[in-house]
């Protein structure tokens, strides 16, 4: 008998219809002989309601009321979720993340977890009942008042609580099948990966890919929990993030290049003169810090020896731009850079996988790619595993299936290279 | 400086206009110097729509589930209430029952206050906050489950916190302006009641008048709290519900009659036929009592000698209708009755008033006035300030008509009656 943690998101729960088919699906687990515990987001649009409701009565609600406003969604769909699996005969028992034991610092908006002590829901467990949880939020140590996790708070909620209660598996549920080697809406030949490591799929989610966020991931390598990625819609297969991808006693290499993953969220700040002086650099980056502001790519170009300046450019979220734009601007005095430029008109495209660490070359063909598709890059950032591109918003599509097609990703090629033994 | 406790209901927050409204109401209370806590309902339809809900997926929610359900519609309601508050400058800080130290039983739907420990209201109270409460909830002592208090849930909420914190008032906002004579819609010159006892409130609401729930009139007679009901749309005195409605230092002597209230929802059955033994009226009371329903009046005819039978009527809630008549069917055998008669077109007039203890006559004159009206009397019932009689469902507007004009009820001559100093 294992313990499987489940997650499903808010359009796996939008009406009715939709809860009582995951009831289905959770009680089929169940029935299989395993102890399920379950994490669910708001139903479909709740939030977005609630969201607008806040802000007809306060254009700045208050960080803990919001909190406590927001919370109420997935108090409703848990408890419908619980409702729908009695009503299959099952017993279900429904937590708020309080209840849950989910401990948060206080930031309300954008907790962290630090401590999960899921003490009533093993005793659920134990009476061989279902535990409904609800994702996203948790109780601040500090003043026992109710917060939010933020962005991808469901998904860390499960994997949290999943390694607290040190179940075998926490399956996230979503609507597609898993990850792919690129978003098939740009790449139709994109191809499901079957099994990828925790690293890489930080990587892809730090990139763009939107299934899994970075956080969760971050979590589950932490405590090496397995995550399974999958369709709420099929009893296929997804995708599994694990620690070591070819450990199934197979005698396949790993492939080179997992995925290629793209982000449209960005934009690029540029200060433009900036005096080639001690300091003025990290006096940039710690205004942008204070803001707090999260700076994705920085390029400095080399100073021009003429004038002593130089320009530094880097990208941040697009909705953080007017913030940092503000912030920049009350420092041009003290600094004594020229101007600001400011482009949200461009696309990071970054191709991710373990094995170009022993692949040269990889770099090469990327870039060779890229330039045969006419695309031009504009900034580039490299880790061990990833070698991320800015380009033109209007390129972002071009630059990824030309990518994908360099690497040999396209779903007929691939399955040869995978699962055909051809000893790459 | 007096601590002030407001109840706002779900008409009150209907929406985000409404819920301003509110907040400006609180806001003033604030500033004229006192510390205030204020009870909120869910907003306008939130309650019916979550029901609706439930109903989607599971025709038989559990208990335990519905309340968890129903509970994010106060969540929604403070949580907003709070930010509107915030928005006019004020700090604002909204809990849940659980979070107010509203203890109940674990009876979920209908648990009964067992404690309160507003520790973290006075808290708020202390740091100059206003403390937003959600009505209508609470968490079990045992389990730690959320539970509802059932109907008029806000209410007690309202008066329980208010006994807890030693408050000096408790304000219940409604949509009129007070406890009138009678309902307006049925006697347009019903007057407003100034000032009335526990004893006689808790018999209007027991018959009918559905502004006050009986509950929560009971609560507040116990610990001696008083009630101040009034508009949310005025800022005029509304009715006071005290312990001696007398006590103000006037020379007035109590009216007789304080009101006049009526009922539509309740049903007659008739056990017809019950053999005139020891024990069977018992056996009859005792089965429904098992069934959980509440019988209001009762009536046993006289036995016929020549059969040695008799016919039993009792009115019960009519939404109870059907468990009783299922219920009694199951023990027709055992008791032998011959049948069954039941009636849902019929409807309670009951005249209320301390003062109708000491004034031989009040009977007579009430009987005299339906019947002048032309309406037909099926069942009487009397306490010691009310007496109650059941009539045909259509007749019930002249016979609240005809009584109140009988007492004098009607505003030009109650003013006079009752600031005029007759003597009566």
């Amino acid at each position: 008998m294992a313990l499987v943690v489940q997650k499903y998101g808010g359009s796996s729960v939008a009406d009715a219809s939709c809860i009582k088919r995951v009831a289905q699906r959770i009680v089929a687990t169940k029935k299989a002989g395993n102890d399920v515990v379950v994490i669910v987001s708001a139903m479909g649009d709740t939030t977005d309601e609630l969201l607008d409701l806040a802000q007809q009565v306060s254009p700045l609600p208050p960080g803990r009321e919001l909190d406590m406003l927001l919370t109420s969604g997935e108090r409703i769909s848990m408890a419908l979720l619980a409702m729908a699996i009695a009503n299959l005969g099952h017993e279900a028992r429904s937590f708020t993340g309080s209840q849950a034991g989910v401990i948060t610092d206080s930031s309300h908006g954008r907790a962290r977890i630090i401590d999960v002590t899921p003490g009533r829901i093993q005793e659920a467990l134990g009476n061989g009942q279902i535990a409904i949880v609800a994702g996203f939020q948790g109780v601040s140590q500090d003043t026992k008042d109710i917060t939010t996790l933020g962005r991808g708070g469901s998904d860390t909620t499960a994997v949290a609580l999943a390694a607290a209660l040190e179940a075998d598996v926490c399956e996230i549920y979503t609507d597609v099948d898993g990850i792919f080697t690129a978003d098939p809406r740009i790449v139709p030949t994109a191809r499901k990966i079957p099994r990828i490591s925790y690293d890489e799929m930080m990587e892809m989610a730090a990139c763009g890919a939107k299934i899994l966020h970075l956080r969760c991931v971050e979590y589950a390598r932490r405590f090496n929990l397995p995550i399974h990625v999958r369709s709420s819609f099929s009893t296929k297969e997804g995708t599994w993030v694990v620690s070591d991808p070819d450990s199934e006693g197979t005698e396949m290499e790993q492939p080179i290049i997992s995925g290629v993953a793209h982000d449209r969220s960005e934009a690029k700040i540029t200060v433009v003169g900036v005096p080639d002086k001690v300091g003025e650099a990290a006096t940039i980056f710690k205004t942008l810090a204070d803001a707090e502001i999260n700076i994705d790519m920085i390029v400095q170009n080399v100073s021009a020896a003429a004038t002593g300046r130089t320009d530094i450019s880097f990208t941040l979220p697009t909705t953080d731009s007017s913030t940092a734009l503000t912030a920049l601007k009350k420092i041009q005095d003290r600094i004594g850079f020229e101007s600001l430029l400011f482009d949200d008109q461009i696309g990071k495209v970054s191709l991710i996988g373990a094995g170009m660490r022993s692949h040269p070359g990889v770099t090469a063909t990327f870039f060779a790619a890229i330039a045969n598709a006419g695309v031009n890059i504009e900034m580039i950032s490299t880790s061990e595993i990833r070698i991320s591109v800015i380009v033109g918003q209007d390129e972002v599509d071009a630059a990824v299936t030309a990518a994908h097609h360099a690497f040999n990703l396209d779903a007929d090629q691939v399955e040869a290279v995978v699962y055909g033994g051809t000893g790459r």
